[in-house]
């Protein structure tokens, strides 16, 4: 049977317009002119999902994620069950999680690891990029064996020293293997053996709230690492994927290396633009633990939500991703009620992402073409999903959300569906709402009811990035 | 009846994939998955055009054409007639060219004369910019009636002091209106009194052969006019759109302000990046006269060409224009054999763009998709012509292109359609060829005949420009 | 007989040390150490000068100054008498002021004037630049009679349509001319054309308060003009001067000029490091009427002031001048209590400079030997009057000033010695004091008592700029 | 007795002007006006030296040498005696050397070693520098009594991992411990860890050539390096002085950081000015050897020496120092005749400093009074000598140069006096020469004799740098 969804404006990368999606099993057969004959053939014998007044997009693509990530002694608070559902709740279809690989550990155990807590528990599609944590020979050539089998990027870290950190030599060998095998580098770009430095002299100090947290990941060690991490890029004649850019001056430093031709691309997460440090990570007491993230939340005052804003315009951020990575005030953000640098890292936002861009839709930042692109068209090319994810076309996958541009709600740790006890977007007005989601053709999201089920997503193996060019 | 085109792959902004296009009439009715059983039906009836190992590509949109021109003395060579059909045989099929307006003649009469000239001879669909070479009141209070009526876009003179050059004041004025009234302000970008200063002097110094048009035109008076101009469009609060950019130095002045958010855009020209100063402009004898154009071809060891590449990639140029401007050798660029002051400046290249740039594909300077978002669906947005041009989509005007990716030729005199009695791309060597066109579901061109019928190119009133965020 | 100064702290460019000067008639015979036997012969019939707890620094050189300069049917009301005399008030003493030359004027007669009216009237030593209100072919050739006769210096205009702007076409001759005789090009760089338009709409609008002139004089149309006179002078292979510089945003122009190895410097003037749009220009009433010059005074709270003391310090920004052009409000400011536009243009300000750059040094913008530089050293090099000017050293004259560092007192109307009604600088308070002046030997200011005499100070020839490289 | 230099043109760092200078002693005395009453009167009982004809310059002062330094297990090839005697042949009459620190070492103990190597050797005067090769808690204090005590500079590196290399930690550290004390931290700006893993790599490859030095020391890793080293020192709110610049790319990002404000220096030497990868460390065989230095000698193509020379026009590069590092061929540089890295890494210049640096006078790179300021006069500032050193002015220790600005010579390592085997800067043809050397007043270079005597050269306790505004 077949499903066609007429009357609603279809959103592309480059425009929005009429048009009428026909969807047969998991896939998008055609897209059809409204009042064409071959559009009133069409509706015959299929099921007719009426959306007038309202927009049709593609399912959005989420490429940073970290279900189930184990940090500072707990776990993110969602399970790929719980997260993907969530994800699903809020327009997206697609996720790409980090499996995570540390020193000392063999790549491929730890990949095995994360396929199998993500096998049969998902809501929709995901996949997986590799995080290298110990760059040695044997995850260099283990790098060549992933990108054949679907695992097109990795991740490396400048933060997080004897945990998590690369050195320069690691990181340029790293970028000369993704050079040869086609993989593309993403880079967690803060410069955290200064950071350490800071955190532990504000800490003796005394200065121990969440706030600090923001105050010691200066921005300026951001754009530094950022800076180091292209030229490193340029030796290495690799491209580059800077994640979760939250600073003005790291975006600059991600302008000069695209003005020069470089191969460098950068994503930013909705918590950059709408939270800041002043009025978020320092709220009294131990509220700003809710807002602890790295790259952190920076300050209005310097003006980096609309330097952020105007990334998005300018294409120098060419995709908006979450870093989903949820955690608990009780017993987690817990942790550190004592000492800033023991809160987990992290916010939960998959569930919020299309709701969080549309925002610039309605206050003009952007418009409708350009929150399509962001969210979905550009993350799928990005990571080798296109076109399978990422457009409403013919033979891509039937991930189609249908959006009501004008309802107004608030969102809540009563409304929302991610494992967490508090919601970094409490009370937050939105204007926009996810309708209906089909996910590979079938409708998970409609009328305020999950129909999805655990399992139904599949791995999705990726190709290339196919926006090098 | 219907025409169904099976077996290519279509190219849109975005990505390049298989998929059939069904026409009814003038428009595009579905695109529709290869192998579906709606494609299956729809073949029923259709005439089929087999695409199989060919591109399916939106037809051309050329920005920025001067049919019948005066200029110098004497006119460009080609008439609406003679240059819409060139178009066509190159797989343009939306050109947007210029009613000029010069000092003390009334805008509405101009543009009249303009309508008039193109009325009934076109081969393909048309637009018009209206170019201002007078701005006073009058002038101003016109651009505001003409916006409502489809011509959106003006275009104003740095250049050509004493013809079209309006001054900082008048630049000012123009650019506040169409603030106003949303309007897209042209500049064609070069400091024309410094110009005609170097140029009166190296004339008098007895310079006379064509290589002077290209010293004397110096790359710091293009960067210069694209700073200025771009400073003016700050403080007149209105879009810029620079036109044939040439010199690498006005490319980074182009840059700055995008980086900084500016609504400023950019094109350039296949001349700019196939030909050079030293090899063409530079040529013995007079034989440089076919390359006189302004801006100027400029250096190639100063590597202008390689940086309009780049920014082709950047996007900080973002279109791809001929401003085919035709002379003839005879009578025509021999007006200046004396003095290259009088050599008629112009190339002719309107049937070229789309092979030109993909010859860029075929190199790896860009993407497939890429090039059809250069030569068809941004200048479509840009010049608010889409989704009715630019693009494949139900709903949007049949222009279609089949073209041969792989088929190898040669360019010359013999074997173009322009009205001219040279080729500046004589001996050029093509990758990729024209096969098919159709102009709003007709063919005009086929198996390397034109089908097409002076005056079955209609006028194409415009909205406003869809690019600005 | 001879003069030593002893007991003072002699400041050079480079430090600040302890010496004793020799002064004999004219000259400097000599520099001596302290306590040196030959320091003890010189005091040997010597009027010995007790220096103690002072500084010894170079008299001031000013090199923009406008005595009596006819403006918008006024004139400036200091004469070279009043208005020298009031300079050695200050600290300063030597001149450098504009020569005038408008459109149709002869060059040479315009010269004359100016020499009539300064000679035998000015308290100080004096040179003349000369201002080129029209370029045409007398006044180039005219150019390089002037620079073998001591004017070295040609100031052009990009502000002032119809007055003194000279077109980018006069410009480019101008600057061609100065790079064969070399001469130097001081620039008035505003876009007049474009403030021209703004100024009309907001005098229509009926905004007519001084104010205005701040906010149609847009830090734009100054970056603007800057970065086209870099660019002119690039053509031109001329070096370039930029006078008043107020923008930051021209400040950057000159930074990218000089990063890049280009003959280019700017002066700015104690007003704009000092004074704000919003804290005077914008004064209830017309009070705001004292604050208007050009280029005007910028906002504070875009941070000018803080980037041109930064300036300074950089060297972007080699020199301070007053660009002294005094107007009683009475009168003169009232011209325009109806039209800003009308306000005469000019702030008096030739006997503070000294006193409102130490001012720097009291708060730690600069140290005491880049006060020195700013103010003595670099302007009498630039404009050719180096050794003789702008250094205590042996052979150069004798211009010392004895400042007192520690003094604190508040300038008002009642204490200057300039021929105006009002004081910009009324009520601010200031540290340091000039305590005496010598002029080539002469005591012209001592224990508060002025002891010049008009007539005393001679005209200076001048030798080419000594600072291109 | 005292001494008399007349006839001369004194050179200082804003002028060069004819006047004689008074010795008495070990200090200047006086300058005085050629001519007058007290010049013949010092005349009287004088020792009279004639300059005419000649340039009477400040000594030399190279703040970066290093006598005897133990690298890569051997020794520089100058002891203090031979280094310090070759440097008074150069007119060079300070030099501020290194005590090296390294990992697990006691800075006051590495200190004394070199005070004691130094001690009784010394020609002329010298000061140290203090190499932190191992900053931990007990260095950085000591830092605070060694800035007490006149070693008011130090060292680290981004280079040479396990050897000297800081980590960003490390390096944060100690430059807010010079941010607290005065201190000036001086960095060798590249990133050691990525060049490490080249020269592995290139080894592995079997390219053990000298050339291979050049190849895998790219400018992108001085440049991220530079970039890091001054975003660390924006955080750790300190000054930062660059060594031994050589690509264009990192005087780049130095000229961006002092646009911004910053108090960031930097020094290139004459070998980075004159030298280039593919002239000198390319030669034939292992001749290349003799030019490894690091930084590396930069490609001639790319254009960095032509930089070198702007920015030391553009006060971007402030000093020119020597980085005096000699090794012999023999038996020392012959140490990596099959294998790059065990090079020894540096090249021998001390005596050629002044006439190296002449030569861009001589071209008009420069004028005569900023070879002064380059050589002289801002490295005594820069380090903290300034009046005592860099600069003829009554109470300056008496260093004077007499230097005869015509001759023409050709160096060679059979007329230099430098304790190596070879010159990097044979058959280099030189015009300008050092007739006579004086050290506080006495002569120890003269009519080509060496006149001075080891241990008369005395250690400078240094103050703060004053050049930091």
């Amino acid at each position: 049977m077949t499903t066609l969804i007429k009357g609603g404006t279809v959103v592309s990368a480059t425009g929005a317009d009429p048009a009428e999606v026909l969807i047969d099993g998991e896939q998008i057969e055609a897209v059809l002119r409204p009042g064409s004959d071959i559009a009133a053939a069409a509706e015959q014998g299929a099921e007719v999902v009426d959306a007038t007044g309202r927009l049709v997009v593609p399912g959005g693509v989420d490429v940073h994620t970290h279900m189930e990530l184990p940090f500072g002694g707990t776990f993110a608070s969602d399970t790929f069950e719980t997260g993907t559902r969530a994800a699903a709740w809020g327009g997206t279809t697609t996720i790409v999680d980090f499996a995570v690989q540390t020193y000392g550990e063999n790549v491929r155990e730890c990949l095995d690891a994360w396929m199998a807590k993500a096998e049969g528990n998902c809501a929709i599609d995901y996949g997986f990029h590799m995080i290298i944590g110990g760059v040695d020979n044997d995850a260099l050539k283990e790098m060549d064996l992933l990108v054949n089998e679907g695992i097109t990027s990795f991740k490396l870290f400048m933060a997080y020293p004897g945990v998590m950190l690369s050195d320069d030599g690691q990181i340029l060998r790293a970028m000369q293997q993704a050079a040869g095998n086609g993989g593309l580098i993403m880079m967690h770009a803060e410069n955290g053996l200064a950071i350490d430095v800071l955190a532990e002299q504000a800490f003796e100090r005394g200065e121990i709230s969440p706030v600090n947290h923001g105050y010691v990941r200066r921005k300026e060690l951001e754009s530094e690492a950022t800076h180091r991490a292209v030229q490193l890029a340029k030796v290495g004649a690799a491209p580059l994927y800077i994640v979760h850019l939250s600073a003005s001056e790291a975006l600059e430093q991600v302008a000069i290396a695209r003005d020069g031709g470089m191969n460098v691309f950068a994503e930013t997460c909705p918590q950059y633009l709408h939270f800041s440090l002043e009025e978020h990570l320092d709220r009294p007491g131990f509220e700003g633990a809710g807002y602890v993230c790295s790259t952190p939340l920076r300050s209005r005052a310097e003006g980096h939500q609309d330097d952020l804003w105007r990334g998005l315009r300018t294409n120098d951020l060419a995709v908006v991703s979450t870093d989903h990575c949820p955690f608990c005030m009780k017993e987690q953000k817990e942790l550190g009620l004592n000492d800033f640098r023991a809160i987990p890292n992290g916010i939960g936002g998959v569930e919020h992402r299309m709701d969080m861009i549309y925002q610039g839709v309605v206050t003009g930042e952007i418009g409708l073409a350009r929150w399509v692109e962001l969210c979905a068209t550009t993350p799928a090319r990005m990571m080798g999903l296109y076109p399978r994810k990422g457009i409403i076309a013919p033979g891509s996958d039937a991930d189609v959300v249908i959006y009501d541009p004008d309802k107004q709600w608030t969102i809540s740790v009563d409304n929302h569906h991610m494992n967490m006890d508090y919601s970094a977007y409490e009370g937050v007005g939105v204007t926009g709402h996810v309708d209906t989601v089909f996910s590979r053709g079938r409708k998970v999201i409609d009328g305020g009811r999950y129909l999805g089920r655990a399992g139904d997503g599949r791995y999705l193996p990726r190709g290339l990035s196919q926006y090098l060019m």
